[in-house]
């Protein structure tokens, strides 16, 4: 029966209930964290051998001869850069191997493009107005950096086939303050949809009318499958783009934090010639090189995309669980209640669960009190502020999937309390 | 016999010779490069052990149990920031570990006063007029930062004992469009000069126009000795400043860049509290965290500072005779002839020579053209323009001390030419 449906007795007897199973819930004295995309111990103990790839007795030069123990090369060895574009779908010559992260690198094409503008254009920085279109839900750490830039940020909607294209196309071919785009076009954060071939095509197809308007195309879970048999595929951006006669209009970023070691993995960007030229004038500034000796170490581990394939399928197997522990939950207990939406992910670190409006922090707050942590509700919106009150993100992937199913118990159980006090007050 | 005293037969006769010699010296074909600060393949062997030193059966996790495999810390695992703060004098509260590149950390703090501004004062970017002072010769990769940004960069001429002090103080006490100044403060960036008691004092006591000035302490060669017997000193920058009521005024910089491998080390800044807390606020958009596990690895290699110390003398064994070949060709062949002077310094990485005014830039090229390759000629000066075409900097490290005979063997040949040939045209 659903919760709208109920009389006000009823609604009255089921808070009894609840805040009775509620009472006992928190005297558990539950310790749990679904805050953050964060890998467990079990899943990092996966890419160990990742410490043994290279030793002091092995062979550190590049399949090109550079030592990789000394300076020199500004964007990566060959083969990283063959192991990166192979991950990211594309070719090396687009590539530009970076550190240990992406959002390093997101930050710095923002700060570069406020400081000293892309391919000659006016820097972001002199301009009075500068906007980005943020698919919603999404990543707050994308926001936080055009938000720290005192970028403004328009909210975009999304479906299971990505951003609303009629707005995109809207406000990027006709606005020239419109200057970028935060995508994670593959099991995106939070909600874990895929962009699908026609839109990954629209995008390709956007007529901007800034000629320094990029899509940010954050490929962040690109081979992070849950399934063997169920995987969602994406079209090459950086070729659709070509076709389309955009070939400068997308930075395409990836890293192997979520592949070997969050913080010690590489990172990666692809984009066109001219705009790697273009960065590169910069960066020659900004490093000498990264890490070489990682990239190498990554690349002798890993050998070659099915290397990586191969890896990523032993991450599924620790993750699959937990996704399923949390869905079976969320299934059982709040199917045909009417208080909650959620999608069952194939691939990423999320799932993304849409409360009643108005009930999500409430719903975050109590979870708190009781012991699981979760993202801060409004997180997944530009400056923290979800119109609905109503998105929350779950990170399955650090408890136990034991862990994860007691966690979900309570989050269910929270769920429930407050819409039923949401409907009660209306 | 000084050439400024010779003759024009005896220059011209001269000459004749020098021009043979070099002839036969081209025909040797030789192919060596002095250009850069760059170690050799046998001093990198001194480092192998890092590699060693985590592997897939270590404990990965730092002395606070933080798991070095996962995401989190900002500023580093504890045991690095000590490794680091004893390294730079300093301790541990002062500091932040970075990533693999402490010229990074100099960009990014140029970087970021120009879009945000330093605690709280108004942006560099939004200013008429930015300065920077540059003491000459100085390292280009600083000047390069500065210039990148627009930053008008003022020639402070150095002594064996620092910057020109009285000139400083004129400046940075009155101008406030005086930003910062680069100081390389212990065997400096390219003579060798470390600054005096005297000198840090009087750094630390200046009364800036600016309350956003500060000074860019790159310690880059802070244990980089070349002797056991004979060391520089220098006073701790950060403490000085504390005692001067300016504990805000610097940001000390240094890396292991030229202690463990280059491009794969770990770096680190040192500044106030205040200011630690001022580029956390920024550093937490950049990035969720640093590779620690590669700050893990250098701290089981190396231990503590006596550790760093010790792996410091292998790399001098292999230093010391490269910059003895050199000096003893330039005392031989070069001394009591008036067409040059240098300094042998007791540690760093550069060996500086200022020719006649107006012969660096062929000389470099007459070592190109017989296959010697040096620094530009005008590189250590602001806008790579030495006003009086004098200074050239020699790179001791890559090459063989053989190979260093042979290449300092051909560039006092091409000194005295060049010499010869400007006297002869006066």
């Amino acid at each position: 029966m659903q919760y709208s449906e109920m009389s006000k007795e009823e609604l009255l007897t089921l808070q009894a209930e609840l805040n009775q199973q509620y009472a006992e819930a928190k005297a558990k004295g539950l310790n749990l964290d679904m805050s953050r995309g964060k890998p467990s111990a079990t899943q990092l103990n996966v890419s160990l051998g990742l410490l043994d790839a290279i030793n002091a007795s092995s062979d550190l030069k590049a399949e090109n001869g550079t030592d990789c123990r000394n300076y020199g090369v500004l964007d990566g060895i060959p083969e990283a850069k063959k192991l990166m574009a192979d991950m990211m779908g594309t070719t090396p010559e687009h590539i530009i191997v970076y550190g240990n992260a992406s959002l390093n690198i997101m930050y710095d094409q923002v700060s570069r493009a406020y400081t000293h503008g892309i391919l000659g254009n006016t820097p972001w920085g002199r301009l009075d107005k500068v906007k980005f279109l943020c698919p919603v839900p999404g990543y707050d750490r994308h926001f936080a950096i055009t938000e720290h830039f005192g970028i403004e940020m328009i909210n975009i909607p999304m479906s299971e086939s990505g951003p609303d294209m009629d707005m995109v196309e809207q406000y990027v071919n006709n606005d020239e303050t419109v200057k970028g785009i935060w995508c994670v076009p593959k099991y995106s954060n939070p909600q874990g949809f895929t962009y699908s071939d026609e839109t990954v095509k629209r995008f390709a197809n956007l007529k901007p009318a800034a000629k320094d308007f990029r899509i940010f195309w954050d490929n962040a879970y690109v081979i992070h499958h849950l399934y063997d048999d169920k995987q969602d595929e994406i079209l090459d951006i950086i070729s659709e783009c070509e076709k389309a006669g955009n070939p400068d209009m997308v930075f395409e970023f990836a890293s192997t934090s979520k592949v070997s070691f969050p913080g010690s993995g590489i990172a990666a960007l692809a984009s066109s010639e001219a705009n790697l030229a273009d960065i590169k004038k910069s960066l020659t500034i900004q490093t000498i090189g990264y890490d070489k000796l990682n990239q190498l170490r990554h690349v002798r581990y890993f050998k070659d995309i099915n290397g990586l394939k191969e890896h990523m399928r032993k991450h599924a197997e620790q993750m699959r669980p937990k996704f399923e522990a949390v869905l079976e939950v969320l299934n059982t207990e709040l199917g045909g209640l009417g208080i909650g939406s959620w999608y069952a992910p194939r691939g990423g670190y999320f799932i993304s669960f849409d409360a009643m409006e108005g009930c999500a922090k409430e719903i975050v707050a109590k979870c708190k009190e009781a012991g699981v942590k979760l993202t801060n509700a409004g997180a997944t919106f530009p400056y923290g502020k979800d119109p609905k009150d109503s998105n929350i993100r779950i990170a399955p992937s650090f408890p136990t999937p034991e862990e994860m199913a007691q966690a979900a118990d309570l989050f269910v159980l929270c769920v429930k309390l407050v819409s039923v006090e949401k409907l009660l007050a209306k």
